[in-house]
């Protein structure tokens, strides 16, 4: 496996950052994961656009000739050199605030930002998909800028880390009673036959698949309200699914144990499964 | 400058770890930072015991062979091999859990975790540290773990930046309306004559000097509420100071570009920071 790293393309196992990188230390970058489809890059641009609003919040420094030619044109090199030139596989991009000696505060100007990016194959797994999830409820412990994605992903990794250890796929978020999105994906319910996901804020990631979706189901002639979902609405649920980049549409047949609905993916969720499916060029297996 | 990484004793230079380290993809990873004196490691059980806790709550694996007395072992020799035996100075120590390929639940069981440690040369301030230093107070934006000295540092980091770009040393970081704590200090308040600080408890890091700083100041006689003090309590502060590792007993002189009482260190928090030097075996210059 070759990755990007820093102007090189070389082997995973040279792929090597200085122990004072501030990503390393603290967190102190932001990422994307972007899907390669054989016909492409999917949706690059909001990716792009993302990843530039992150770097602008965190006012991190970009590498000389950065810029959303570089991006891609690194994003299909990489795919090429791994075989994955059109396959299904997934970018990864990381850019952090570089190596410094260790301080909180930013580091000197000039100190050069890290930036990574990998390629990996992807498979849809169409069965999940078709059949659906389970999930469970957890506290939703993180900070108050959910809205970057950086790479501060402790209270994600652990809530996952408690999904799969309750067999299920995905830790749905809750945050003040309200369900906020998923561990590393988004959130949406049919309820009286509407759609419902957060609203953009800074407690929920703003979901490059969740935009779609909404957009999807808008051209579907679909109700969609963006407003906080309680989980004391749960009663209400006629259908649930995630929303993600590597997550598609993703029915959820189940919360906390419970059946939500009959128990099995819900039409609309379906519908939009496919739509999502048609806009990425793709086809389910018979 | 030598460092150690799992295992080794090599230059800075050549210290360098995996991209799909799990502390530079997620910040899955606690950290400690120890003060070194002449004597020897300073506070040297209470770290431990704070680190261990850390790694018994994110469920981190431990290298072969971890143990208290390895940590101090290899703290002495980096010391040794930096030639800061005898000297002020600090170790950072970094445990995380390995690199993995990328995925938010933690990696396969046997995963070498990463093991980092550090020294430098510590100068104490001493100006800063008899004349006070001035503080701002920001949102706190942190995540409901803040007991967990984990990696996940960015909103600390943010917080320091604003506070060095205002010119002052330190942000208070204020919750719900609560000042808990700076965003590499513990903060101290007194009112009424009396010591208040954050009790422990999720949204405030356990510090080490802080408790330090409620023992002494229970020998000196003094009353110590461990209480939440609300900003709007602000009026009432007839004294105001930092503690931490590398910031000991740390005046602060002004909030907000108010003046904390006189505007001058109070007699509390300079007995105090007379005391702390004393436990250190310390003392500042005539």
């Amino acid at each position: 496996m070759h990755v990007y790293l820093n102007g090189e393309f070389l082997p995973l196992e040279q792929a090597r950052i200085s122990v004072e990188d501030r990503g390393f230390l603290f967190g102190d970058g932001v990422y994307e994961v972007t899907r390669a489809l054989p016909s492409g890059l999917f949706a690059e641009a909001a990716h792009w656009h993302r990843l530039q609003r992150g770097i602008e919040e965190l006012k991190l420094q970009t590498p000389e000739g950065f810029s959303r030619e570089l991006v891609k044109n690194l994003s299909l090199e990489l795919l090429e050199a791994n075989g994955l030139t059109g396959r299904q596989a997934t970018v990864y991009l990381q850019l952090t605030r570089g190596a410094a000696p260790r301080n909180h505060a930013f580091p000197p100007a000039g100190t050069p930002p890290t930036l990574y990016l990998s390629a990996s194959p992807f498979q849809v797994p169409w069965t999940q998909r078709r059949e659906g999830v389970s999930t469970m409820t957890l506290p939703d412990l993180r900070w108050a800028r959910c809205d970057l994605k950086t790479v501060n992903l402790l209270p994600n990794i652990l809530a996952k880390q408690q999904a799969r250890e309750a067999g299920v796929f995905e830790a749905l978020l809750v945050r003040d009673g309200v369900i906020t999105e998923g561990a590393s994906t988004s959130a949406f319910f049919v309820m009286d036959g509407a759609l419902h996901t957060h609203p953009k804020g800074p407690h929920i990631l703003p979901g490059v698949t969740q935009d779609i979706v909404i957009s999807l189901a808008q051209g579907l002639g679909m109700t969609v309200h963006e407003r906080p979902v309680r989980l004391d609405e749960r009663d209400r649920f006629q259908e649930v699914f995630l929303a993600g980049t590597t997550t598609d549409v993703q029915p959820v047949i189940a919360v906390n144990g419970a059946k939500v609905g009959e128990g099995k993916p819900g039409p609309l969720t379906m519908a939009l499964q496919r739509a999502l499916y048609e806009r990425m060029g793709m086809e389910p297996p018979p």
